[in-house]
């Protein structure tokens, strides 16, 4: 495998943005080439003269509306053009992606967050359910997954303001005050393009008409706030207090050569969401966690017992609607071994065990101060990451 | 107590909605005055010109942006004009709201469903967990809710599918068809104006200048798709299907007279929930619900035990934002008589009790063809109803 190079997305990934250049206002499209963005919203008259249109607002939102067709033609057209970024026509378009500030690519239209890792949900049963069963009966049947705040998305960058909120000690007693464990959750989110019609499933051979892209998303997690809250409705404020994304979607096409078969399942799918015999939707992504600055994990997203193409078939088989914009996410992805655990708590396994980076400290759960920054890659591709640090 | 007319708002109520002139497309914004509705898209010109720009695209989006100022401004000018709308110049700008077209009144951005009937929640722990105690532990300590999906809100009218999905049969298995346990679930909405600053809690003194009116709400339910699925992140496909709003917002200015302290509370509450000495968010409202034309139930929307004011604080505290558009819904509104229960789960005791209509049939859940109607009266107001009738 060749060396990746953090930040360098090379020529064949083409990832979408939003930004800003600094001391303007206006949203601008970008596309990730190399090192740099093009500015789409100024380059498309020459590069996709076609579809400029598409990217006059300076979000992804019109992109994502406009349905695979008109996907598949920009990116070949991107391709065609991409060698001669540098030094032809559409040169003056093109900045160093450091210089420019990313903004949140797409209006966040629902945001639902699944749960899709085995090892995650295991590690998490064992934790809090020590004398029953690991998994929810359930679990095997059907990806699990619930719906999240969309309008406390943020780009990666963003400060983590510590939640406040109510939890219970350990002697039982009801308190009010900041998070005192404050985790990450370290996931791949899919960016839907594509409206469907409301009573109208989308079937598991349809998903590559709606999965637009993926990003990573950290969905910061306050456990102690989570414990208290969530039965019997699921997990409320310990989450919609901030979910980061990163700046940059990796489209669905840039990925085809780490497509691959999930793993084997245990227990018979229902039809819809057998996946035997269809192109696979697993990804080979290595996810890599860092906190201020030191790998800590890297969890392996092509063990994810469900795959995006099952999400979404679930998601929508009671007829419930996709609409461009909308944001689902894989749950944390968490490996077997224990430097592939996707979030602090397994990580320490419930403060039990900190960790100890280089400089002797010790962590479980997060401090102010910390920073977190959540990496990606694909073979020898770089997709991107999202990071954020905690402030009071 | 005046007799109540369906569908007349009288003069002092002064509901929003959005409608659409048959044969035409485009969207206006209506007042509902008396049996009549108000075309504020053409008469703000006249009645509030300052403000006419709000009004433009035909939703309450920009409305709900623009903050409780201006909504009282606008408020008063309509209340001076409209003794004046059926005779002086805007007379050519009202017609008869049974001819026109109603449609989503604002583009809903989060919503989030509480939980907040004491009476319900006890059902329903008594139903599912009759060896444990009814109500959760932390029911009394914070107001529980979840986020829902806001891309299946419909308007009142809109036809509900008949949703499909995984349930366990009594032998344990699992099967795959569409439900046979469906429901409503009969709730009032919040609709939310301005927005917040991530980070910063909006403090229970400050509701007001959030909760802009209220709707009502159908939270469909297929009970058998949710018992199975809702272990342990809560409840998904059994309601993300759809949910059916009112047509009409009220403007909470236009319920001062029916606002009430809430039922005492028998645990202490943290300070960011103690509304002892505020003004009081309880409203008097009295729901009405109509299976296929026959009254059912009357839940008493009063002795809900928290107000939408604390759901607001609750929902903030950990520094989550509101924006303008998001929806909070109450929970079912359930009161201690049989007959003031809000859920045919309740209603039938979840299928062992179940109701004889006049025509001598019996019904538990919801059957294909089923009409249910909600509405609500406030004294001698009329606050409106949303419909939905069952299709496959």
């Amino acid at each position: 495998m060749d060396v990746v190079t953090p930040g360098d997305f090379g020529r064949t990934t083409l990832p979408y943005c939003s930004f800003v250049v600094p001391g303007e206002s206006r949203r601008r499209v970008g596309v990730g080439v190399d090192t740099d963005v093009l500015d789409l919203t100024t380059a498309a008259a020459t590069v996709v003269p076609e579809h400029a249109d598409l990217f006059a607002d300076g979000s992804l939102d019109a992109l994502l509306a406009a349905g695979p067709e008109t996907w598949h033609a920009i990116r070949s057209a991107l391709l065609a053009w991409v060698d001669d970024a540098h030094t032809g026509v559409v040169q003056h378009h093109v900045s160093p992606a450091d210089q420019v500030e990313l903004v949140l690519p797409f209006t966040v239209a629902d945001y639902v967050d699944f749960y899709a890792s085995e090892q995650h949900a295991t590690n998490l049963g064992r934790m809090f359910r020590p004398d029953g069963e690991a998994l929810m009966p359930n679990w095997k049947h059907l990806p699990i997954g619930y719906h999240g705040r969309s309008g406390t998305i943020v780009v990666s960058g963003t400060p983590i303001h510590r939640p406040s909120g109510q939890r219970r000690t350990g002697q039982g007693e009801i308190v009010f005050g900041p998070s005192v464990r404050l985790d990450i959750e370290a996931e791949v989110g899919f960016v839907v393009g594509g409206a469907s019609t409301l009573g109208e499933p989308v079937p598991l051979a349809d998903a590559g008409t709606h999965l637009f892209g993926i990003c990573l998303v950290n969905d910061w997690s306050a456990r102690d706030i989570q414990a208290w809250e969530y039965q019997p409705l699921g997990p409320f404020l310990g989450k919609s207090f901030a979910t980061s994304v990163s700046s940059w979607v990796v489209p669905m096409a840039a990925l085809d050569a780490v497509r691959t078969h999930p793993p084997d399942r245990d227990v018979p799918l229902l039809p819809y969401l057998d996946d035997d015999g269809l192109e696979p939707w697993g990804l080979d992504l290595r996810l890599e966690v860092r906190l201020n600055g030191e790998v800590v994990s890297r969890p392996p997203f092509a063990g994810m017992y469900w795959t995006g193409a099952q999400m979404l078939a679930h998601m929508t088989v009671n007829g419930a609607t996709v609409r461009p914009g909308d944001l689902f996410a894989s749950g944390t992805v968490s490996g077997s071994e224990r430097d592939e655990r996707g979030s602090f708590i397994e990580l320490s396994w419930n403060g039990a065990e900190p960790l100890t980076l280089a400089d002797g400290s010790t962590h479980s759960f997060l401090e102010n101060g910390d920073t977190v920054a959540i990496s990606a890659t694909a073979g020898d591709l770089w997709l991107g990451e999202v990071s954020g640090t905690i402030v009071l």
